[in-house]
C-alpha cells in the first residue's frame, strides 16, 4: 500500500502564535480556561501563590491588556471581590468551518462571543487558492461590517472535511479534495490576516470542541462524537483533552471494517462502515428497493424525482410507514452500532454524540445503534453510557471552530506548541 | 443482558493518601516527575517562580523530609548546581502484580529501586481474603527481610486480572474470579498497612504503565499495549496519560467482534476476539489439526502429553516447521491483526507494544498481525506506526504496580483524588 509522501507537510512552519506569556502568566490564564470569570483569592488558591505574588502577576496581566476587572464576585464572607476575565477588546477571532459544499464563517470576540456571521455556497473540490480566497473575502466582509482593523484578528480557527496533520496544519491524502493535499493554509492565511495565528483540524473534531465547550460535552471527560452524512468520522475527547493521536488523524472510523465480503470502497478495502452505512450506501439501497419492487413509495419518489434519490427520500418513506425504507435505515444503524460496540469496549466513553446529515433519520436510526451497541459491548462499559443525537446541530462546528483559535491565543514563550 | 449491580462498589472509601501537600509543593513534585534530579534553576523556569520563592518552596519540602540535596548538576556557565530529588528514605513502596497463577510481588523505595522480591504460586479462584493473605504475608517477609517497619510502607499498588473500578478499587463482573466481586481490596490492606494507600488497576494497564515509565513507551504520548494469553485485553495511554475510560474499563478488546458467525464466547456473544484467537483458541485449533490428521507431529505431541496440547506445544510444532501449526499462530496474528486495524483508524496510535504469554510465538504471530493492521488501517495512521513485542517480558506489570504506587505517593490536600 503506497505510504503518502509528507516530507513537504514536515517543513511546514511552526505555528504563529499572537500573545507569547512567560510560566507565571500562564498559570493565571490556565486558572481562567475553567472559567470565565475568576476573583484573585481564586488565583491564588488554585497556584498556591502569596496574596502579593498575585496581585504583582494580575497587575503586569492588566497593565499589557490581557485581563480586565470586571463586575463583583458572591462575597466569602469578607469584603466582594473584584473579578477578572480576559479583555474581550484584545481582538477578535475567526472561526471557519468548512463542508464540501458549503463555508461557514463567523467572527467573534476573543470571550468566543459571535459578532458577525457570514455562510456561502462553495465546492471544495477547487484548488485551495480559489476556495480559501472566498473565504478570505467573507471574513474582510465581516471585519468592514464589525468596523474593525485586519490586524486585530488574532486567530482562525479552520475545520476541514479531511484528514489533517494537526501540528503542520495541513490535509494529507484528502480523498475529497485531492488538490489541497500539503497546501499550506496558514501560509495562504497569514498574507492576508498577518497578526493571526491559524489552526487548522478535520471536521469532526471541531465538532467534538464544540460540543466539548457549549454542547452536552461540557463536564464530561471520555466522550466520541459521530458525524454520519456522505461519510463516517469521529472526534474524540480522553481526560479531558482532545485525542488526536501521534499524526493528528485518530477517530476516522469510516474505514473499519464491518464485513469482508462487502462492497469495495474509495480507500481500496473491502466493506468498510462508510462504504456499508453511510449516506450513498442508503441512498443505493434505496434504489435497489425502488427497482425491485420492493417500494413502491421510493420507486414512485424516485420517478418524480429525476431518477434519483436522496438520503432525505429515504428519511421521508420511512415516515411514511415504508418498510422497505425503514429496514434500509435499521441495516445502517445496526453497522454503525457493531462498529461502535467495539470502540465502547476499547474506549469506555460516558457519551457518544451522533451529528452530520443523518441525524435527520431520528429514532429509527437511533435506536439501531443503540440496541447493536447494547448486544455486542461488555455490560460494564454500557451501564452508564448515553448515545444521543448532538443537540448542537450545525452549530457544533463553528463554535468548535472559534473555540480552536481561542485555545491558541495564548501560548508560553518557551513552549510554542503546547496550549497553556 | 445484565447489568452489574454497582452501588457497593460506589460506596468504597476514597483513595487514601499518604502525602498531602499544597499547590506550590505539588508544583515542585510535579517537576520531579520528568526526571529523577532537578536543579533549584530548573524549578523556577518551570515553574516561572522567582530565586526567592523557589527557595522557600524548596526549603520547605526539604525540612518536611520529602526531598533531599544530591550530588552536583552539569553547569550552566554558573557554580554547579546542588540537586534535588524525592526523599528515598521517606519510606517504601509495594508493587503487587497478581495472574490467574501466580503473585509477584517487590518492596521499593519511594524512588522506584526494587530492594526486595517474592513470587508464589496462587489460584485467584480463591476467595479474596485467603489469596490476598497470602500477599500481605509475603508483603510482611520483605518488609522482615528489609529490617523497616510496616509503618514504612507508604503506597501498594495491585494489578488484577479483571475488570477495575479504578475509582473505588475493586473489581466489577469479573469472569475469572466471581467471588472478589466488589471485595473491599483497599481495606483489606490497609488493615495491616495501616500507613499504606492503596491503589487497584488491571494487570494490562499496570503493564502499560510499566512500559511508559521504564520501556520502549517512554516518551511515547500515544500507544496501547496488547497482553494476549488465556485473555485478551489493552492498556491505553493518551496525551502522555494513562486512558482508562469512564468506568476504568477502557482497553477491553478481547470482547470486539471478529465474526459474528464464529464460536460462542464466556461472555455470551460470538465470535469475539479473544474467543477466536487467544491462547485456548490457538490450542483447540491444533487439538483439530491433530485429530483430522492435518499434523502427524501434533498428534505425536498429544498422544505424549496425555491428551491435551498447550499454545507452547503449537509454538514448538511451529518452529519444527509444522505447516498447520503455522496457520494456526498465522490466523490467530491475522484476527487481532483486523483487530488493531480498526483501533489504529480510532486511535491512531503511534506504537503498539504486544506482551502476555503469546509472546513466545516469536515472528510468525508478529508479521501476521502487522501485514493484517498494515492492510486494512489507512496509510496515514500507519506511516510512522512500530508494532512490537514489549521487550519488557513480566517485568513490565511488576514496574508498572510499584510506578502506580509512586503516581499517588503525593497528593494534593485540596484535591485528593487528582495526581501531581
Amino acid at each position: 500500500m503506497p505510504v503518502p509522501e509528507t516530507t513537504e507537510a514536515r517543513q511546514a512552519p511552526p505555528l504563529h502564535a499572537p500573545i507569547l506569556i512567560n510560566g507565571a502568566e500562564a498559570e493565571v490564564i490556565r486558572a481562567l480556561r475553567r472559567q470565565a470569570k475568576i476573583s484573585r483569592t481564586e488565583i491564588s488558591n488554585i497556584t498556591g501563590w502569596s496574596k502579593a505574588k498575585t496581585s504583582l502577576e494580575i497587575r503586569s496581566l492588566v497593565t499589557k491588556g490581557y485581563l480586565v476587572e470586571v463586575g463583583e464576585g458572591s462575597s466569602q464572607g469578607g469584603r466582594k471581590p473584584g473579578l477578572l476575565q480576559i479583555n474581550d477588546q484584545l481582538g477578535y477571532l475567526i472561526g471557519l468551518d468548512i463542508g464540501a459544499t458549503s463555508i461557514d464563517v463567523v467572527l467573534a470576540n476573543v470571550g468566543g462571543k459571535v459578532l458577525q456571521r457570514r455562510t456561502a455556497v462553495a465546492d471544495v473540490r477547487q484548488p485551495p487558492e480559489e476556495f480559501l480566497s472566498r473565504c478570505s473575502e467573507l471574513i474582510l466582509e465581516m471585519v468592514k461590517a464589525q468596523g474593525c482593523r485586519i490586524d486585530q484578528v488574532l486567530g482562525i480557527g479552520v475545520g476541514l472535511p479531511g484528514p489533517v496533520d494537526f501540528t503542520h496544519g495541513v490535509l494529507i491524502a484528502p480523498p475529497l479534495m485531492p488538490g489541497w493535499e500539503n497546501f499550506l493554509i496558514r501560509d495562504f492565511f497569514q498574507r492576508t490576516f498577518s497578526a493571526a495565528y491559524v489552526v487548522v483540524d478535520n471536521d469532526v473534531n471541531i465538532m467534538a470542541i464544540g460540543e466539548q465547550r457549549a454542547g452536552d460535552g461540557m463536564q464530561v471527560d471520555h466522550f466520541i462524537f459521530i458525524k454520519i452524512g456522505t461519510g463516517i468520522g469521529s472526534g474524540i475527547v480522553s481526560n479531558g483533552k482532545m485525542h488526536r493521536g501521534s499524526i493528528g488523524c485518530a477517530g476516522d472510523i469510516g474505514h473499519i471494517c464491518v464485513d469482508k465480503q462487502g462492497p469495495i470502497c474509495r480507500c481500496g478495502n473491502t466493506g468498510c462502515l462508510e462504504a456499508m452505512a453511510a449516506g450513498p450506501a442508503i441512498t443505493e439501497r434505496a434504489v435497489q428497493a425502488a427497482r425491485n419492487g420492493s417500494s413502491p413509495l421510493l420507486r414512485h419518489m424516485m420517478e418524480n424525482n429525476g431518477g434519483i434519490l436522496r438520503p432525505d427520500d429515504v428519511n421521508a418513506a420511512c415516515r411514511e410507514g415504508d418498510q422497505a425504507a425503514l429496514e434500509i435505515i435499521r441495516a445502517s444503524g445496526q453497522m454503525i452500532g457493531d462498529v461502535l460496540a467495539g470502540l465502547v469496549n476499547f474506549f469506555n466513553p460516558s457519551h457518544i454524540f451522533i451529528g452530520g446529515g443523518i441525524t435527520n433519520f431520528g429514532n429509527h436510526l437511533l435506536v439501531s445503534i443503540r440496541r447493536a451497541v447494547l448486544q455486542r459491548s461488555l455490560p460494564l462499559a454500557t451501564t452508564h453510557l448515553s448515545i444521543n443525537f448532538s443537540r448542537m446541530g450545525p452549530e457544533a462546528g463553528i463554535t468548535g471552530a472559534v473555540a480552536l483559535a481561542r485555545e491558541y491565543l495564548f501560548v508560553m514563550e518557551d513552549r510554542p506548541f503546547s496550549i497553556v
